[in-house]
């Protein structure tokens, strides 16, 4: 393992022979509420590692590049280097979270159609919904860019939507993240797992995702365990 | 006066004889954060009235309607009625406020080009900073209307921010509210004063706004009165 470049909440980069390829170390850290609640959970690391494994290598299947080259261990993938957009872009398919609230709508409605959102990447902020004019002041991304992050979310939601239902999931909302390679295209980058997404179950509603461990609804490790089981990793 | 319609935190509507017209009184109120500081403010009401009326008048003369018919008393003028909106759009051209706090920028930095927000006008949810996809979900304007409004807000303060300039006066930012009229056409509505758009003394940064009763800077009717007389009102 190379030099400790970067430790966030849930996961550690380190370098790599290759300048152009970091290694990412899931962490058995889950925290919630910008950190505010926070706990260690022993096996979480693998199953996230896991499931963002699968889910990058789908994507790829289906088109959709991504920085992920490979799983090289139960906790642990290479990625492409890329600078990080601090922007989180949120896609939402049914009201839940931060937005129901905001809006004062009742958790779990379908919405007219997927909406995405921007999110500052600022802890100190605590991560503040912003629009594309603020987006532009801040020059977080140029319009150019802002117009691909949002194509790109949606198609990455187009397809996810699909693949979690054909294993009786309902993908409410999640979160990505982009970054820009040596070359400046954009990439989808972070992670795409029960951290990151809302996953409800068809038929029960049960939730199999970070929410078990914000609103203390029982084992995390069950839940992520059970969506990579149905996704057959 | 005909029968008392609506009274909000700053203004009474009454109907008038022509069911198509309705009467503005303001009232000598003044509050802030979403109604938790309030106070009453004797002249307040007059000043307000004599201010809007004057911005509506200059703001038509420079070919930008809005539901101002005219003033009739003091405290009262007359408007088409219309049924407004149900948003905040907020113009900015330096950071102030909330969205500096939001952003994390000081206050008083001159922004690249003015933005323009939209605020869903909700006092239960604390009047939220809303994206254009939640307005669309919540069917709070049609994507044609968006376009209109936002176009709207640019042109008012085009206008307003020359002409406060010409008065020594620099418009940091404001917030309108439109109206649908009996045809559905869109018309600038509610008020343009000291209590809805932030005012700063171009010489000495003196606020000459609202700002004065929120963060308790002095006497807010002799603010005001500067604004009124220094635009030769």
């Amino acid at each position: 393992m190379g030099e400790l470049l970067y430790e966030g909440k849930a996961k550690k980069i380190y370098s790599t022979d290759d300048e152009q390829v970091v290694l990412v170390e899931y962490k058995d850290a889950a925290t919630a509420f910008n950190g505010e609640k926070k706990a260690e959970i022993i096996g979480k690391g693998r199953l996230n590692n896991e499931i963002s494994s699968l889910l990058f290598e789908r994507l790829r299947e289906s088109g959709i590049e991504s920085h992920f080259i490979k799983k090289v261990s139960p906790t642990a993938q290479l990625v492409k280097r890329a600078e990080i957009i601090p922007l989180e872009v949120v896609v939402r398919n049914i009201s839940a979270g931060s937005m129901a609230k905001r809006l004062g709508m009742e958790e779990g409605r379908p919405l007219r159609k997927p909406i995405v959102e921007f999110y500052l990447k600022d802890d100190s902020l605590g991560d503040p919904l912003i629009t594309e004019d603020h987006i532009l002041e801040l020059e977080a991304a140029a319009p150019g860019e802002i117009r691909i992050l949002k194509e790109k979310a949606l198609e990455v939601n187009a397809f996810l939507t699909s693949f979690f239902r054909s294993f009786g999931i309902i993908l409410v909302d999640f979160k990505l993240e982009f970054g820009k390679d040596a070359f400046g295209r954009i990439l989808l980058a972070d992670e795409i797992s029960p951290d990151t997404c809302r996953l409800w179950d068809m038929k029960t509603n049960e939730k199999l995702d970070k929410d078990v461990f914000r609103r203390n609804l029982g084992s995390i490790t069950e839940a992520y365990e059970k969506i990579l089981v149905r996704l057959g990793g």
